[in-house]
């Protein structure tokens, strides 16, 4: 008898999960045959997690940068438990409503930016970007510009899996094999001088060169049919790659002079991670429309969010005198269940100092990553801002000569499991990515750059 | 001062309602400016939900056709907040998982038809469906046939309000003003006898009609390059239309001989609402796809589901040991507030017999409506099937001529409000909609007919 025969005899629970149910960004077929255990996940508290075997990991990145109250916070689970015994739910279309989605918006609208004029609840941070792209396209058609309808985002970035969510994210694996992008989704470079095109190339120069192919794509489209940029304030998924100095402001500027929006996507930014509330606020961004997600309710229910700027908003006030009602909503848009767990996470980010540890706690992660990691031959950046954290190994750094894709990264993160710390390999490259929960303490930072520093060696020597 | 000025003093809730909360499907202007009052529901009980000025209503539609359990099942609130004390939330990705969406996988390939396989976890019925469209791209994709990727849906279809959900739907509402459909998103026409387009045309004339226009259709794009044929059992939003007598059967032979599959949006008819478990049951559907929401949870957490078939999971099986893991997924996917509310609403549906209850009290439900309203002189149709039914007006049914689309139905629904009876006007017509909690009672679908009696009379005389 093989070990997955015992399993299959003894344990309904791992076979149910192989023979039914189809796990997101999974391999498919060894998940079915058992050939990779499955691991389920049965409690947590503060950064740590659980599982179902009894083993205890030290979650350093937030499960997917979202747990970010951390695990096991009862203030959040009582907002859902009491909102769920009094109303669980009731659609918010028509003027409906219900009171927990009404005092999340407020408290939404008191944290953004002040040119900020609504908020628009849905569920994954995927549709808001959906919702945002379809609300940029009617802008446009409401001022008479059916053609403004491009969208331009940037390679390495990360905007969601769906098939227009997944068109606008520049990670190749989800593009190919799915006929993905959709025409009219566009990428320009990815701002990031490690990945300069000439390596003598300094970083004034590397900025002017990225500005300048924005501005050919721009021209080459004509921007008579281009909507909006999108872009994470800091690049997440695509390997944490915060913004060269003043990229923000240049990009912002060309945009203007041409009349395209700014979809700033705030998904793994917002509510604290970068030390400040939003990554709009650190840069000086000044968005049309802003995507929330996971830290709205540190994931303890789906919520997401679209905010609109006030100049938006004013032309879909007009174009519902002119039309009629906003053709626009999922059924379980402002669910009252994600609305309470919003409204307590929001109350916990105040009153735990989240936002200010998330950027002293960090500086004091990235620090230590820098004296573990810096030097050692194989390390050829430690990156981060706020507790977003990204240590890059390459070949040989100084040659300038990258490791195939996935080979080493996914090592170290493996070897740092095995020593009880979670973080992730980001895709298509070698890259190990931290963020976790923003109460994180600094003996627990010290006990992940441990960890890491052990895994590297393990991995690549000293 | 005016009544909103007194409102706006009076009463923050409202006004941060008004000042903070773009509502989905609602006129922004007219909400913005108070022109029309919110109405923040509180609580419910059953098929009652109470508002926070104390008004009562018996809920006919279920919310959006979603709370089918009815309003204030302790059993389900308990359950959420069971789970989201013990684990509110862990990824699903890369093989982890939790408990209860094990468990509740395991609960729908029970209850789904033999020939599916898996069952992916989403958050609505829109995403379901772009999760169903993009895993029928990959499927043609890896079978070679990357051509193969048109979608064909039919007029007055509902399948979301996504960019790419929102070309699945065919009402014009949902396209004009917003660039869509996207290209490659096509419609047949709505199966519908009361909309023939000859007049004399029979019942058998007119199957054969659909079935050649569908054909024809096929024939025009070329089937190589159709990927996926999708509709809802019986069409919802569109007007809550059951198919003709041999619609389906007609339509799967031209599917099976042109190698297109079949995407079932079960998010209305899912769990119970005909009658049967799914409406696939009902109609003899085998589809490759099946799109889940709604009655999954009763709506008391978001989630939805993709259910694929045998012959699609074994060639993402093949797939995934190509080219590695899926890249598809939201972070939310399988999350455990949801998975804990759909286990709990499938044991209640089983303990309660809702399904069974749906069948009859539905019965009795479109028997009252046709006693009470055929004869009417201008009811043009009333029909339905378990707890879906529909009551279709005209200006004269006999003459063939119509309303203006929404200017009745929704008359008569308002009245029905003021009756203390909430009801649907189906877009695009001037249809009334009925799709109450499946635990409706016979005493309770009396009190619905009896307002729908004294609203039409009192809208449109007796």
């Amino acid at each position: 008898m093989t070990p997955l025969d015992l399993d299959r005899r003894n344990d309904e629970l791992a076979a149910w999960d192989r023979d039914c149910l189809l796990h997101p960004t999974t391999h498919t077929a060894q998940h079915a045959r058992g050939d990779t255990p499955g691991r389920i996940v049965t409690g947590g508290e503060g950064v740590f997690v659980t599982d179902r075997d009894g083993n205890r990991f030290l979650d350093a990145f937030a499960a997917l940068y979202c747990v970010n109250a951390g695990y096991g916070r009862t203030e959040i689970a009582d907002a859902i438990a009491e909102q769920a015994h009094k109303l669980a739910y009731f659609h918010a279309f028509a003027g409906h409503g219900n009171e927990p989605a009404i005092r999340l918006a407020k408290m939404v609208m008191d944290r953004a930016p002040d040119h900020m004029a609504r908020v628009y609840f849905g569920l994954s941070g995927s549709d808001a970007n959906e919702t945002n792209v379809k609300l940029a396209w009617h802008y446009n058609i409401l001022r008479g510009k059916p053609e403004k309808r491009k969208i331009i985002s940037r390679w390495r970035a990360y905007h969601g899996s769906g098939l227009v969510s997944g068109s606008m994210t520049g990670l190749k694996v989800y593009h190919d094999r799915f006929n993905l992008p959709l025409d009219g989704f566009l990428h320009t470079h990815t701002p990031h001088y490690l990945r300069r095109p000439e390596r003598e190339m300094d970083e004034a120069a590397y900025l002017d060169f990225l500005i300048a192919e924005l501005e050919a794509l721009i021209a080459r489209e004509g921007p008579e049919t281009i909507a909006a940029f999108v872009g994470e304030p800091v690049l997440g998924t695509g390997g944490i790659i915060p913004p060269p100095e003043g990229y923000w402001a240049r990009v912002q500027a060309l945009l203007a002079e041409h009349d395209i929006l700014l979809i700033a996507d705030e998904v793994v930014t917002g509510f604290g991670r970068t030390g400040q509330m939003f990554g709009s606020d650190l840069y000086g961004l000044r968005p049309d429309f802003m995507t929330i997600a996971k830290g709205l309710t540190s994931a303890y229910a789906p919520l997401s969010g679209s905010i609109l700027s006030q100049r938006v908003f004013d032309v879909l006030m007009t174009g519902a005198d002119d039309f009629g009602p906003l053709a626009h909503g999922w059924t379980y848009s402002a669910h009252p269940i994600g609305a309470a767990a919003g409204i307590a996470t929001l109350d916990l980010v105040d009153r735990l100092g989240l936002v200010e540890n998330a950027g002293e706690t960090g500086a004091y992660l990235l620090e230590r990553l820098r004296e573990r990691a810096e030097g050692h031959r194989n390390v050829a950046e430690v990156r981060g801002v706020g507790l977003l954290a990204a240590v890059e190994l390459m070949k040989d750094p100084s040659a300038g000569t990258w490791f195939e894709p996935m080979t080493v990264g996914p090592k170290v993160v493996a070897e740092m499991a095995r020593l009880g710390v979670m973080t992730r390999a980001m895709p298509e490259g070698n890259i190990v990515g931290f963020a976790p929960p923003l109460c994180i303490t600094r003996d627990e930072v010290d006990q992940v750059v441990d960890a890491f520093g052990q895994a590297i060696e393990s991995v690549l020597g000293a």
